[in-house]
């Protein structure tokens, strides 16, 4: 037999509107009255309908979390960590994708499913463009990026140019002098954006050795493994001079991997090749990165808005994690000859 | 200036009623009325509460995905596919993660957060215990499982035992007589799991070929690289003289191969590997492997659930999805002298 409130407020003794405020964590009941009354409605089987719930207080206790996949690995790592502390704060996560098409025009991010619905949104990656940032403004609770930000906005996110400038440098430094980027950047990407910040540390780390950034050395990886590797065939048909390429994530720089094998190029002997991520399958090909963190990223980004889910007035600001260059056995000093026969 | 159901009542010139059962798909409106009706709204940017409309309606438009992590490659993959049907048919997704820790007791899935928020719930992976799926019945409405299954309810998944029978027969046509079997199993999972079934297919090919399915032979690699990886250690201080292994799953057999490089043993040279997905990073390590297809698996779960949402009066069905042998690098005729200097 399903119970409702009143049976709830007749077994312990208080008022329905004490067993409501208790249920809904509303403050002005005391502690000890809270717990027993969470007691009672627990034995009782009872649950408070969170629709009706939320229409009283105004709370959903969910978190809106919008991503354009689930399936890279910096999307999938972020999520997870972010849905594991909106758990442990008793929150639950609303998941949004979208598609982002890299084709222009592109369909914008419509998050209107998630109006009303949550107490907070989550942005992981990107970018978005401007009017998307403005219809998840829109939605009028607190907003969180991660990865990709928005001006006025906290975003959690890595110090992109300084990434890219020492994952850069470790390739000049063993004595390449030819070094490629694989982006994942769209045309109209900005200074919000990670891949920009990439290829300008890129550029900036060239321009420290004295080399200029020549766009002949920059092709579009859009992120995944396949698009790492048809980039790389372009750039090594278009500069077969490379010796040393640097890709803005892991699953690009597997996909240079593979492409550099297509063509019978021995890593690192023919080639070298740093990405960006930590990815749990680098380590298969040797892959040397830049470590990030993704997973505490999500978790920070959760933490962060909730904070201001709870009203904390609290100015904008970077939450900045830190990478750290790990050297595996994809990157070696240009081997003399390195060119021969290609 | 936010308008309000009066005004879009007004301008569309119809009662504040028809507005909102127009804007609910409540039957009883025209069809041209309601197009008139949504124009209108959309003009003024007016957007029901759906907190509102669904203790108007008792519809949530949102489906429950159960899944223990995000990160996994299936998981991710199968949640992937499942949210881009949902959103094709207007429907949204209400993620919720819970710990699968390997030790017992662990703690047990408790999905209340998802009570009368949802219409219906897919639950990926798992394997989930019996008192795990009487909770999940316990939210009253249908349910899909993807990958494991649950007695009485509809199970997109493999044919889990012809899969590793096949991956099996292939290590033994190529002449292997020693083929040991990483399992995602643990202790309690019962013929639910696909790692029930992977066992029994090793075991059934093993049993064609005149071979039986020692005990030793078999290790728990946990469903993960790392898992994978410790659990082939395990087993090859257990028995040298394995030259093969069948594991559950791509990132496990890519542990196996991680483990045999620890080891100074060259794959497929001194052992071969197969494992189960089709993973997209397979191909880094040249793996031989039963393909799946993932997304299609989470897309067809959708579209079954919604079926049921919408009323239909259908049994419990499976909905078994096709396997294929995709032949690598990693799997080769076992060498002569295989064993010298294990």
């Amino acid at each position: 037999m399903a119970h409702g409130i009143e049976d709830v407020a007749r077994v312990a003794g208080v008022s329905t509107a004490t067993v409501s405020r208790a249920l809904r964590g509303i403050p002005g009941v005391a502690p000890s009255t809270r717990d027993h009354v969470l007691a009672v409605a627990g034995e009782l089987g009872y649950v408070a309908s969170p629709t009706a719930a939320s229409l009283a207080t105004g709370r959903t206790r969910t978190v809106g979390i919008i991503s354009p996949w689930v399936n890279h690995w910096f999307h999938a790592e972020v999520i997870e960590g972010a849905e594991q502390a909106l758990r442990e704060h008793g929150y639950d996560a609303l998941l949004h994708t979208f598609d982002m098409e890299r084709e222009r025009p592109r369909r914008r991010l419509d998050p209107g499913a998630l109006r009303r619905r949550v107490d907070g949104v989550i942005v992981v990656g990107g970018p978005l463009v401007a009017d998307e940032v403005r219809v998840v403004e829109d939605l009028g609770v607190p907003v969180v990026f991660v990865g990709s930000g928005a001006p006025g906005h906290v975003v959690v996110r890595l110090d992109d140019a300084r990434t890219a400038r020492v994952a850069t440098r470790h390739l000049l430094d063993l004595g390449h002098r030819v070094v490629g980027h694989v982006t994942g950047a769209v045309v109209d990407d900005g200074p919000a954006a990670p891949s920009w910040w990439r290829r300008a540390g890129w550029s900036a780390a060239l321009a420290d050795a004295g080399l200029s950034a020549d766009p002949d050395l920059e092709v579009d990886g859009r992120y995944d493994v396949d698009g790492g590797r048809a980039s790389t065939h372009v750039l090594l048909d278009r500069r077969p001079d490379v010796t040393g390429v640097f890709a803005a994530s892991d699953e690009m720089a597997m996909g240079v991997v593979l492409a550099a094998r297509d063509r019978g190029l021995r890593v690192p002997d023919d080639l070298s090749v740093v990405g960006v991520d930590g990815h749990a399958l680098g380590e298969l090909v040797g892959l040397t990165t830049m470590v990030q963190p993704a997973v505490r990223q999500g978790g920070a980004a959760a933490r962060v808005l909730l904070d201001r889910v709870s009203g904390e007035p609290l100015p904008p600001r970077d939450v900045v994690f830190e990478t750290e260059l790990l050297v595996r056995t994809s990157t070696a000093v240009p081997r003399v000859g390195a060119l021969v026969g290609r």
